[in-house]
């Protein structure tokens, strides 16, 4: 049985956060949305109707209660949510918080510009308000 | 108790192809991809959190159900899926054929170039070809 090994761009790309039932939560290194992956740790899937349909069931909860959340820790104007995958073809999904007027607002941040750093401080912070803000759910 | 209502930019911009359960199942009237709509049959919904939760798993089995028929219909390399919502706030779950070498492939739909004509003829083909791979799933 072949085992869940996390795709060497999305591990670069991001931080873990913490491990939920089905997915790693993780927070991408980009200073300019409060930006989250949700990657189930099931190997070989690279569509969301390719999981069994329990597994589908566990990421549409994971993926309601994580943008609950970070709507809650940020005050978003609205929660950005897509699973695309054309250059890494593991299975992720997005979960951002926008704000009317943030880099490329109204439009997708996919493929807009560049990540902005974001230092070790400021991730920990998010990440700690985001865990907060699950817990109180 | 309030009605269902569809927005008006996504009435204009797409064609119903069937109501499902929860969601009207709607084709956008644009050639460069095929591109779907789900929008959930309910009032004041922006976000899926804010969907009951059996309306949340049963969006999930609309969204994972088109998916695969979009990909069966159309032999797609990747299907993308998104609720974004930030100029409509009616809760809408696009899902889209995407080809390699497509239009801005890699990078995403949304707020790319404008819609090309998809005549009446190619569009009822299309309906026609999910609708029929929905009903083989």
């Amino acid at each position: 049985m072949q085992e869940f090994t996390l795709d060497e761009r999305l591990r670069r790309d991001s931080a873990l956060i913490t491990a939920l039932g089905l997915s790693e939560l993780r927070l991408m290194r980009d200073g300019r949305w409060p930006w989250l992956l949700l990657v189930p740790q099931r190997p070989d899937v690279s569509e969301m109707f390719e999981l069994a349909p329990l597994d589908q069931t566990m990421l549409t909860f994971e993926i309601n209660e994580v943008a609950r959340a970070l709507k809650e820790a940020t005050g978003a104007d609205k929660i950005n949510i897509a699973a695309i995958g054309n250059m890494v073809r593991q299975l992720h999904v997005h979960v951002v918080a926008r704000f009317e007027g943030d880099a490329n607002w109204p439009g997708p941040i996919w493929g807009h510009g560049t990540a902005e750093p974001l230092d070790e401080d400021e991730m920990t912070a998010l990440a700690h308000r985001i865990t907060e803000a699950m817990a109180r759910s």
